[in-house]
């Protein structure tokens, strides 16, 4: 397919449709864009709605701001990931047709309303502590059009609240399990599912629980198999990996 | 769903087509198996060939003969990891229908031929030290059905190396990323694709690191999106995990 | 016993006394519940008037509010850990029956009051920095119906301090030691005691105290036996624990 | 108590019954033992058959059968830890009577049979992996006089395992969790019994869990309430301490 | 000595001088403080005006001002170390007399004013920012009687400082070395000076001096001999051993 | 030369041009400075221009401004490091001259204008991020009289924008890699030019990326070689390095 | 330049020269190889003598064997790292022409002589233990056409040895500086050269020496500037940047 | 003193007894040795017979040998340490002079008897596992001239066994407490001596003893005042630290 395209090129510089010169200017001045590795991806976004994401922290309001209007131009649809409410009141008086989550603390603009899947992906969280990553999950799920279900508070520490709504984290196409403390939940949904799990860690306990350091530790070395791990509190990333698998699986109903 | 075998029994105990002894001894000795959590997935295994996994580490020659005896008779496939060659010949002595892996040390035996996906499983490594851990990750999806495409040698430091593949790991349905020392392969190809990327960290590298945590820290914090992460050297993992998620994409063809 | 259960209502359907229908919504809708995990610790903590818990820290004023009114509708006593006394006011606006204990940072309501235990649990702190999870731990053990005799700052560093209070810490039915910076004190009394010693670490300390790790290792290698240990600053669940076993040893009263 | 021994001894000075050299020879010259740290200890064991421990890691066999010896004048019954089999063939060709329990790898002699408790300890592992670790929980605890029930490989990744056993775990006086990798089996029982639970973290894994540490952490971390934890690998310690509460229950039957 | 002590108080009984009870409680009530461990201290110290210390940290400013007020009617001479400048002045309204040093965070009161010893403690910095812990070091050995002197910003960065003062360090009788960061300068001094040297690790420094984690690392590896090491940012303990061994020396003089 | 030196002082004492004293002091009294380890820096800085610095972290204003007068009477330039934006402006009343560049938070003052090199230091950032540290190398590079060439957010996860300006990076005499998150970038960019590279690894990200460790680790196992590391967030170190090695390149021109 | 190249290709295709699947396959076959990422090198290192290296670590006799015998055919020198002596014997049973050196344990074939620098690189190790690792270095810097020059066992400990020939570590274009244990000896000569330098941590040390963890951290904390560091035993790397930067400042001369 | 040292030679070649070129040497050639840093030290040793230290590990027979040989001409006493017994056995052949200690695995040969000190260094262990490294500080104290108390096995776990010989511990001038596990003896003795204490952590115990590491820290953290710390399992400078304080009190007697 790549060979394709270039061949086009050389086609057109054997035919004199276009100069030498503007021929190296698109395999050169572009980079490797015009090779396909990221230009195909915008067009299709273009197309879909599927949005641009941005990483909020560490950025400033003016940052955000700036990217976020040059994006504008190419009429994506936008997502900030990790904006507190501060920073999202200062984005929103230059943007105020950015939507702020207070949960998930994501600034968000659907301008092409995206489709949403028919599969789901279930999001399992141990306590109402993780609720924010919990949410930074399945906002980013849905903003990338996927059907969302929220099973929230069911941790091993009482195994039947997670029992009461297994039928329906099994239904689901793929599964993120969210967790702190020690983390247990992961293995524990990972013995009774059969898709794929996503698992998150989060920082929520104190002493030993390091940060989330003890429930990434038990989600690496779940004994149960089929499970794969992001960052701690990453409940960004988890929406997004599971997008991609669930919109796999779309293609097939 | 459940509810409705429940209600099967109920029925048949109502009915008096079995004693009340019976359905108590379904519903209790077999434990909650009859109310779905395994026995379903057994069943399943049965008819498609999907094998039966042991994990071979810390396991004595007799307790691997044990464990496989017991399996056979229930006609699964069978799948033994971490078996080093010394362990795998004393296993091979009771049970010589059982092939050895020399590469990626596991024991198999396919009884039931499992049909290949047309969707493929590209396996990517950054160096050939990596050969062990990608192996088992091969072999793995391979003895689940899935067709495997290998990438090995294409590590960061000849950046060319894998941009000449690139087409190929791009047509994968999922992809595994494997690299020790500091990992960074996982970052460039899940920059470089749109299918869900699994990576895994090996312990190869010396010093600083530190048996595989310089690699696993790496891919946990990718800046690339859509990465999930397994345990250092957890090829099999790997590999069971892209089978899940090959298998739902699968559906679709 | 649980067979028993199953069994009777089976012989109920079996005898037409409650419908299939019925019979199925038992075992099924209430999750396990039905089968005996949670729901018989739940009427008896009514019948004996000991306390649910709330696990205070990351959860807002009105998550508490809540949890505690729903709660409170089933009669509980309550017990709400790691509250800080800004929260605590707040949730006090709207339960002004939660007494608010300074020192260990918990919100109470005891409305059926429990009887307290013959046989003690010793609560033995290392210094008085040790004092919010000392209490932490005294205040639950007596919400559980515990007689506590507090034994505070007896470090080794001045061991004689111990020595002259150690027939009252070998007189109680379970001993917790409580100490932060290196920890010893835990060793010093598993070695002097023949009860049960529950070590809590502290995060009393700087430098390489590391929060409480320091303490956590000392206490995890003590070459006392008969030692457990629980997270850092974790009174609460010393106190817990030392319930449970002090409780096993009164019924022999 | 004290008190009134030390008055004893003044009354025999006083009455002049014993010199005051032999008085202070008493007081003195046995350091405190005198004062009843141990030597009650010592006397009770010999009376109830409770064994003496001995460490045998770090020590040669010499070392061992030395002191061996010199516990056998006292007719103490013996438990010597941690000695590999080699070890163990040294030792017993000087002291044949000592038996070696090649699981466990310990040495034991039981001179004076102990009478076994009617209530139970559970020892729970999630897998094979933990049977050394286990059966040194199991075989200390029996040493000491308690009835213990083996329930081995009921791990979360096949909970229905344990469920189908759950009813004698809940029966047992006192549980202990043995678990590597991530140790969730720890977490699930702590959620679903009343009776204390003692974790057990063992160093079966690879990669990240980091030789117990996984495991550890998450013993630690547990959402469970009611866990108390020992160091890696020590199956000793954990029957110790479940002994010493069983004991206590034991007097209430 | 003891057994001396121990003695006399049986030849008192046995003359009848004191009663049986009196003996007793002087053996048991008073713990063994009676048997010499802290007693003899404590005289010693009223005699010398060697201070009292208080750990200041994690303490209010009300129990340092009852802990001080208790120890100041036994005319002690009082050291309170880490008390910010805050808690200090609200110490210091119940307590004028006490001294605040802003640059240690101590509070001192000399009631008895300590000689000064002819030999010198050398205390050695590498930077400007260790000035605080040099100062803790310093106010430290100086309420204990000793000479100080001060040698401070001569890190290894420009090694030409330090060789400028040489001579000063050499002369001391004991050296206490300053440094954060890399702490090199402990290896240096040690390498130069034949009296012992304390090291004490600073938490100055960013990124991977690990808040003094790298220099603690480096003092305890230096391939110089004759170091020994405290915590990090110990000041007061390097001042305290400090002194003890320079009190040793100064009785040869 | 060193020699030289020596023995031209050995000569004015022979000629009695100066006084055995005075030679003494030249050679004692200022320690080893003029055996020529210093001084003789010093004196090409003032001829060069080449700024002195002071790290400004835990230097108080008064302490900054105390430094900076003492150098100025040297003449010399003079560099400021790690100075936030109130901290400066306290310095910046008393030396109105000094210039405070807001984003790499550096006072500067340049009295002696230095000329820039013909060969260039690349400095390449993989996010936005990463601004604050680039600019402290940029601007201590120039400082040091070296072309500066800034690319900034060129990371791996669109390694596209890298590729495109690739010619300049590799144009570069040496190569600054800045990178947070898991660092890759610096591995790809040593895969790809022949000049010296020196990787900065910075603090950000979250979780596992432990503000700047996972950079770090990812940087010092580089698959790629002729990468050196410094410390997490050390812009300053690093142009620093890269000054020293630009300028023995320059010679060559 | 690069644009060049593509231009002639266009002009090729244009002028009929090559045909456009021809063209097409240069740009694409060869992925970017033929963009110059790697080939100029390659084709350089056969005119220069400069060797191809090969990491020996993890690979069987057999895989380097097979690898040598590929690149010889492009007649390069080669280096192969980290070759223990059992399994350099057996690659030179079938590559009798390397050359073993012991004491780095590195395979060396130098087929086409390379010429030295006048410029230096000294070599300097605080002491004999980390000879292994000096001489990787060494060799490394001479295989790549470097004068070295070798500066062992002058550790601060002895700090006078150091000073005994710093002149010629002074004249050096370019520092190594290899340290275990506490790695103190960077920080030392960073102070007295201005050349740059770079730091290699070794595994030397026992305990808290953590395997090259303390020199590491010493060496990226230095108070002194200037100084770059590489992975623990990290000699190879060390030898190839001073070669870099030594290559870039000997064209000055 | 060095002031006067230089005067010397500049009077000497003021008064031409001494040439430019011969006084330049003295003090060039041979570095800072003439300024009396170490050699000194050197003289004092042969008078003393305080011996020269080679520290073994590492190291080959060879290079031991080589080493020993060199130091014999000078007539020095020698201690080598840290030589397994295989080693020993072959330095030994070449070197039957040489006395080695199979406990402490140390090689000793005491050419000139070293006058023992009337004043005690107390070595005091927790159990017997400590032994090696006891008596490595042991051996290192009696050969640079101390008298040596050994109280061995008196760990926390029977605290009656320290009591019961503390006063010989408090008579000691230094007390070296040697301690694995949990390492609480250090905090005890610290708490009970007036004595300088010197803390040595070794490598005894399993799993989150971290060899040492957890000992180390309860050490660093010592509640007790008065403890100073150095490297795990380094009796060797624990013994020799202990000698110089002892070596300062020596001469007040």
């Amino acid at each position: 397919m790549e060979a394709e395209k270039v061949r086009q090129i050389f086609r057109l510089v054997s035919e004199k449709q276009i100069s030498v010169e503007d021929a190296t200017e698109i395999i050169n001045n572009s980079g490797f864009t015009d090779l396909g590795f990221a230009k195909i991806d915008t067009e299709r976004n273009k197309r879909t709605g599927v949005p641009e994401i941005i990483y909020g922290e560490g950025k400033t309001a003016e940052q955000i701001i700036g990217i976020v209007e040059a994006m504008l131009e190419k009429q994506n649809n936008i997502l900030v990931t990790r904006v507190d409410s501060q920073k999202a009141k200062e984005v929103r008086k230059s943007l105020p047709q950015l939507h702020y989550d207070e949960v998930s603390e994501m600034l968000l603009w659907e301008k092409n309303p995206v489709a949403k899947t028919i599969g789901k992906i279930a999001i399992v969280t141990a306590g109402t502590s993780d609720l924010k990553i919990a949410e930074e999950a399945a906002v980013t799920a849905e903003a990338f059009g996927n059907s969302v279900v929220r099973i929230y508070d069911v941790g091993v520490a009482g195994i039947h609240r997670l029992f009461a709504r297994i039928d329906e984290i099994r239904a689901a196409q793929v599964v993120i399990v969210i967790a702190g403390m020690e983390g247990a939940l992961a293995s524990v949904v990972g013995g009774l599912v059969s898709s794929p799990v996503i698992a998150v860690p989060t920082s929520v306990g104190y002493g030993t629980a390091f940060n989330g350091m003890a429930a990434l530790l038990t989600m690496l070395n779940s004994c149960a198999t089929g499970i794969t791990v992001v960052n701690i509190d990453n409940g960004f990333g988890a929406g997004y990996s599971a997008s991609k698998i669930n919109h796999l699986a779309e293609a097939a109903k």
